[in-house]
């Protein structure tokens, strides 16, 4: 350690990139993507882009994208922020809101980037087991908390919550902000975004890289009362003024006015989901109600870390964590009905291989 | 204050977006903004996009658009990091390596977000004030610093300093992180891209909004060693995997390899530049050297604010800061031979009101 300039590194482990496969013909149903293409207006904005005005920087207030987002959810330009997907909105918001002495609550099995925002930023934190049923109980939050972040429907658990629980956290937590992350929200779950207006505490977030086929454009939002919106549109500009890049405001604005073709992909993947819930039951796997495009599985007779790794030989790419209490589960992405059919045959296949061993 | 949640929120003033003026027929030469479109293969890689992959997430080690930027700097793929945006970049590398107990060190008269960024972050910091003639004195930074930041060429004095210098500052700052901002370093300036082998403690920070006409796409890189470039990695992976769009790195791919275009767009910027400094200077102004896309003006006999103001009325929108030492300047953005001569007749126009008065 001869370099005193070291000393001065924050204290962070290294990373490691993720292992994102190149190969063509794999299945690829591991990171919650959707299986179709963004609406055909967003292939149109782009197309009619004028890069001319790239010269620019973007409109710093948004104007027509929020107004788009507004009128989806019935509110107010001024109660919307937009970000550079919804992992810059959250973390902006950690940091805006979760500036207390009291811990800040969310379940133990839950969005891994939580505790990493919080080690962070520092933030002091505090996690409550899902029940046996893995779900949240709203009894625990009544503590008082320096704030409280859920994700509903949590992942990777799949398990949506309604509006009477949302209530009962809003109520308990009077005095804390509480985050209600909606990622997966679209495919069946309850949104939040209509108890904007009710409570000045709630702060709902969003994202188009799930339901609107746009991962790849960095696209997250999040609505709340005009205070907490100027907040962290502050908190924002004390970063980076421009965190949304014209062409993304444009693909935005088109996926979120295409209500037609959203809700036609939304359906077809929750019909796929539901199909393949119902075959993975057949062969004897537990799967827990989803209101997101992916599911949680379980078998009690086979190992899930040998299925994934057997799988993933097969190409087909499924996701599973080595955490406590669910390490015998894993996440499965709902892809086209084709994709669903080989991961399903694959899926046949490794039980036949397990019962000839 | 009966609302017990406002206490947990971060002590922040409430932001007032900047004016963006949305009249069609203005001179806008007041954002550092070039005037010329992006390269025509920008358009090609847009128009060509196929919006079906957006579905995916981008690829997370952005494997071709850091290898195009290294090979544009001569370097390896490690030694790039890719940000969305310069301040995003710079903001992260504030928290990455400014963690020590001892102040970093800036000049008085530069880039505004420093300080913003060092309060943010809860970093402490001092100035060093630039001399008479606006030139940063290396000197300053023989003291123990935490880490050290500044702008080559500096902003808004326009003023760019050579290799020697950012040597001296190296040798002087072995035992803390030198950052140089570059901004603004393609019109003239001196990049110290060369000296990344040679100094493992130098992180570089450039932009594509500027030389490569890309503000409103959101490039922004910095340049360092393997080790630097890591922290900066795993620090961003603490926030947000996926800052950069898959689209903006076909764009920024597609600018960064289309050499001939962006020498002949840097090249009539400069031309411009140094006519429009003549002309000054012939009607009296004091004009900086300058080795950016603009100029920082003053002139003896005239209020540089008033002028501004009467500028504004006549639709031609340059820049004022109101600022201690540099209160009768103004910064002059560089646009087309066009804008500039609008500007130029202005400014006659304006002497003569003055004088007639």
């Amino acid at each position: 350690m001869d370099k005193l300039w070291r000393k001065n590194i924050r204290d962070i482990k290294p990373y490691v990139p993720g292992e994102q496969s190149k190969e063509k013909d794999i299945v690829k149903i591991n990171a919650n993507e959707n299986p179709y293409p963004p609406s055909p207006m967003v292939q149109k904005a782009i197309n009619d882009f004028n890069c001319g005005k790239l010269r620019f920087y973007p409109d710093a207030n948004a104007t027509e994208f929020k107004s788009a987002v507004a009128d989806y959810y019935e509110l107010e330009a001024e109660n919307v922020f937009l970000g550079n997907g919804s992992d810059d909105v959250i973390a902006l918001a950690f940091q805006a809101f979760f500036n207390g002495d009291k811990p800040i609550a969310f379940p133990d099995i839950t969005y891994s980037f939580y505790p990493v925002w919080c080690r962070m930023f520092e933030i002091p934190f505090k996690t409550y087991p899902l029940g046996e049923d893995f779900r949240i109980n709203a009894e625990d939050y009544k503590e008082e908390n320096g704030g409280v972040v859920i994700p509903n429907p949590n992942a990777p658990t799949s398990i949506g919550e309604g509006r009477e629980f949302i209530e009962k956290l809003l109520e308990y937590n009077r005095d804390a902000i509480v985050i209600i992350d909606e990622a997966y929200v679209d495919f069946g779950g309850y949104s939040s975004a209509e108890l904007v207006e009710k409570y000045d505490n709630l702060l709902v977030t969003g994202s188009f890289s799930k339901s609107r086929s746009l991962a790849g454009m960095r696209i997250g939002f999040a609505l709340g009362s005009k205070e907490l919106i100027g907040v962290l549109e502050a908190v924002k500009n004390s970063y980076n003024s421009y965190t949304v890049s014209s062409i993304s405001m444009a693909a935005g604005t088109a996926a979120i006015n295409d209500r037609e073709y959203f809700n036609k992909t939304v359906s077809m993947v929750i019909e796929t989901r539901e199909r393949v819930k119902a075959e993975l039951e057949e062969l004897g796997f537990k799967v827990l109600e989803s209101q997101t495009n992916f599911l949680f599985a379980t078998h009690g007779s086979y190992s899930m870390k040998d299925y994934f790794e057997w799988l993933k030989g097969q190409k087909v790419f499924i996701r599973y964590f080595n955490l406590p209490r669910i390490d015998n589960y894993v996440r499965i992405t709902i892809g086209t009905n084709e994709e669903m059919n080989i991961f399903l045959a694959k899926t046949r296949e490794y039980i036949d291989f397990i019962k000839q061993k």
